[in-house]
C-alpha cells in the first residue's frame, strides 16, 4: 500500500476516502469533537467492549459464579489470548500468556535470564538497559539487583555509549524497548539481537510500544524473551493485563520465582511443594483479573481483521504527514523533532521537544487534540492507524500552531501540572 | 445479635424473617434456583456492578480516554479503595492498598520481612508456613528462597510440629493465613502474633478467607504484613485485585523488589533511578487493571453498611445450623467434620470430608446447591451471610441428604472431573 503524502487539508480528506483501513475505526467508540493521538498510552474503545463486560458480568459472573472458571472459559483466557497475540508477535503458539502487568513480567524474563546465566556462566551478573527506558523498566531491574544482593548490577546505556561498547564480558541480559516511549525511536530487533546473542547475553524486549504499532517477529529474530502492555496499540482497556513471551528454547529450563498457584503443573492437586507447568504456563502466577482480561480480545479481534504491514504502512504514512506538515510551518518555534525520519527506526509516535512543551499540550489537550506530554519538555502524538486519518493529522498541526504562533498556551491554566502527566 | 439455631424448615424460614440483615441480599444478584455456597471461592455479583462496568467503559474510558487518570481518579484507585477496605481490616489509613494478586502481594511482604531480618539477623534465613497452607503462599515462599539461592528455605508446619516447637531462632518470617481455606479453622490473630514477635521473626497473614468474613483487627493485633484478595467475601468480580496491608512501623525500612513505576516517589519524572514512594505506597508496581479494579467498590460498599461483628454473628449461626442438621441426619454415611467446633476457632465456611466428596458435590452443584471440592475428598460450603439465610442452609443440608441416602451420587457424570475443580 502505498499514500501519497497529503499536505493540504482537501489532500488529507482524500487520502481519508481511499485508505483502505478506514472502515476499521468504525469499530472504536470515540467522543465527538477529539482528535485521540494519545492510543500509545490508552487505546480506544472497542465498540464492542460493553457487550463483551456486559456478558461476563451478567451471565458468567452473575449467572454462571464460580462455575464460569469452567463453562466460560476462564482458565483458559491467558493462554487463548496469547494464542491470538502470536499473530501479531512473530510467536508460535503455546508461547505467549496474557496476565499481570509489563513490570511484573519484565521481572519474570529478567529473574530466568539470571538463572540461566548463573548456571552457563556465574561471571555474568550485570542488567544492560538504556537510561533512555521506560523508567519501570529500569526500576524492576533495580530491583531485583538490589535483592539478590549477590554483586549483580544495572547498567545503563547512554547515548554515548553504544551497545556494542557496553556489551562487556559481565553482562548477563539486555533490556531494551523495541520502541522508545518517548522518542519513538525503534531498535533494529533481529540486529541487535544478533549482537546481544554474539556478546554472550541473552535480551529481553518490551514491546509496550511495538505490539499491534509495528511488524515484530520473535521467532525470526531469535529473541529469548519479550514483554509488553495490551492497553495501548491493541486497545485492551485501562490496565489491561499485560503479556510475556518466551523462546520455546528456554520455557522449561527454570521456573521463575514468581512462582504461584496458577503456573503449577497441577494448579488443583492442592500439592505442597511448587512445581512449574511445562512450557509458557510457569509465567503465570496468582488469579487474574478476569473482567479486564476478557475485554483485551475486543481490541484484539480488530487488529487481527487487518495486518500490521499494511497497519504499520499507513502509520508511518501518518507519521511523514504530520513531520511534514510540521515543517512546513515551523518558522522560529522551538520545536525540535526528536522522532527518527528514517522509517526503518520509527515506530508509531512522533515527537517534538519544545521548552513549553507541557503547557502546549495542556492547550492542545483543551481543544479535544489529545496527546500527551513526557518528561523533560515533550510533546507526544500516538498514532494508531486503525482509528487515525490523515485529516485528523493535518487539523492536529493546525491547532498546534494555532497554539504555537497566538502563544495560546501562555496561560496558568495551562501551565498548572496535573497529578499524572 | 442472637440467633436461636433452627433446625426445622419452619423455624429457619422464621429465621431468616427475624434477621436484621437480610435487606443486604437485595444488593446482589443471584441467578433462580441457585443456593450459593461457594462465597468463599467467587463471591456473587452486586446488582450495582454492571452500572459503575457501564460507566467506567463509557464514560472513563470512551469519553475520558487517557484523561480519566486524572479526572476519573484511577490514580487514586488503589490507595482509595485501600482505604476503605482498611475498616474492615483493623487498619489504618494509609496503610492498604489494592492492588496485583494474593501471590504476588505475599511475594512483596517475604521479601521485605527477609530484608528486615537479613539486616537485623542475618541467620534468620527460613520461611515457616503451614503443610496445610493455600498452596500459592507455598509455592511463592519456595519461590523466593529459590531465586534468592544463598541457603534461605521454606519449613512447612505439620500438624505435628506446633508453632512453638517450629519457630526457632533460624525462622525470619512466618506466613499463616488466617483461617484455612480447607478446613475453615481460624488462628487466634493477637495470640498467634504475639508468639511469632517472641520467637524474633515477622508475621505475614493471608486474610483471603478472613476479609469480610470474620472480624480482623491488625493494627490491635500488633501484626506486620497481611495481604488477601477482594472476590470472595468482599465480591469484588472474578480474579479482582488484591490487597497489602503493612504496619507503619515498616512501611519505610526497605523497599520490596517488585519496584514498578508506580511505587515511586515521583512517578511521572521519569527518573532513571528508582526512590520509593513513602508509606504504603512503595507496595504499588505497574499499571493497574481498572474496569476490575473499579468493580471492587460495589462490593466493598455493600460490606461497609453493616458490621463485620454482625456479619460474624449471623456466619456462626449459619455454620452451626449447617453443622446441627448434619448430625441430625449423618446416620452411617462417612462425612467427617473438619471444621472446628469452636467459634472462636471458625471462620466463615463449613467443610466435611468423605470419601466420594468429587462427585457429591458434582451432584449438589448439578441441582442448583453451589459449594466446591477441595482435595482431598472435601466438601466444603461457604457461608457468606450478606445474601445466605437459614432456609438455605436447610435445603442444602437437605439435598445433601438426599444425594447422599439415595446415592444420587454415583454416576459417570458426577464422577467426571472438571479441569477447574
Amino acid at each position: 500500500m502505498d499514500f501519497e503524502l497529503p499536505i493540504t487539508r482537501q489532500a488529507c480528506i482524500a487520502a481519508d476516502a481511499a485508505d483502505p483501513l478506514r472502515a476499521l475505526k468504525d469499530h472504536f467508540l470515540l467522543p465527538e469533537a477529539v482528535i485521540y493521538l494519545d492510543g500509545n498510552s490508552l487505546g480506544a474503545r472497542p465498540r464492542a467492549s460493553l457487550e463483551v463486560a456486559t456478558r461476563v458480568l451478567e451471565q458468567e459472573w452473575g449467572t454462571g459464579l464460580i462455575r464460569s472458571w469452567n463453562s466460560a472459559g476462564w482458565f483458559e483466557l491467558p493462554g487463548r489470548l496469547g494464542n491470538k497475540l502470536a499473530a501479531l508477535l512473530g510467536a508460535g503458539q503455546d508461547e505467549v500468556v496474557m496476565t499481570d502487568t509489563t513490570s511484573l513480567n519484565l521481572f519474570k524474563c529478567l529473574a530466568a535470564a539470571l538463572r540461566i546465566q548463573k548456571a552457563a556462566d556465574p561471571a555474568r551478573k550485570v542488567i544492560l538497559t538504556e537510561r533512555d527506558n521506560f523508567p519501570t523498566d529500569i526500576y524492576m531491574a533495580e530491583g531485583i539487583v538490589d535483592f539478590l544482593d549477590q554483586g549483580y548490577s544495572v547498567r545503563l546505556l547512554d547515548d554515548e555509549l553504544t551497545l556494542a561498547d557496553a556489551l562487556g564480558p559481565d553482562v548477563a541480559v539486555v533490556a531494551l524497548s523495541h520502541v522508545n516511549y518517548r522518542t519513538g525511536a525503534m531498535w533494529d530487533m533481529a540486529a541487535t539481537t544478533a549482537d546481544v546473542h554474539d556478546g554472550g547475553a541473552l535480551v529481553v524486549w518490551d514491546l509496550a510500544h511495538a505490539a499491534g504499532a509495528v511488524p515484530v517477529d520473535l521467532v525470526g529474530a531469535n529473541a529469548d524473551f519479550a514483554v509488553g502492555c495490551t492497553y495501548k496499540y491493541l486497545n485492551g482497556g485501562p490496565g489491561s493485563p499485560a503479556f510475556i513471551w518466551v523462546n520455546a528454547r528456554h520455557q522449561d529450563r527454570f521456573w521463575q520465582p514468581l512462582s504461584g498457584w496458577w503456573g503449577h503443573a497441577r494448579p488443583f492437586a492442592m500439592e505442597d511443594s511448587y512445581e512449574p507447568a511445562t512450557g509458557i504456563g510457569r509465567f503465570l502466577c496468582g488469579t487474574q483479573p478476569i473482567v479486564s482480561l476478557a475485554l483485551v480480545e475486543c481490541g484484539l479481534d480488530i487488529s487481527l481483521a487487518t495486518d500490521m504491514a499494511a497497519l504499520y504502512g499507513k502509520s508511518l504514512a501518518l507519521t511523514d504527514t504530520f513531520i511534514s506538515l510540521v515543517e512546513a510551518r515551523r518558522g522560529d518555534h522551538p520545536l525540535e523533532l526528536i522522532t527518527p525520519l528514517d522509517h526503518a527506526r520509527r515506530g508509531s509516535h512522533v515527537s517534538y521537544k519544545h521548552p513549553e512543551g507541557y503547557a502546549v499540550m495542556a492547550a492542545l489537550i483543551a481543544r479535544g487534540i489529545i496527546g500527551d506530554y513526557r518528561e523533560p519538555h515533550v510533546l507526544r502524538f500516538g498514532v494508531t492507524p486503525l482509528y487515525v486519518g490523515f485529516t485528523d493529522i493535518f487539523d492536529a498541526v493546525d491547532a498546534l500552531f494555532d497554539i504555537l504562533d497566538n502563544r495560546l498556551w501562555d496561560t496558568p491554566q495551562f501551565r498548572e501540572r496535573l497529578a499524572v502527566t
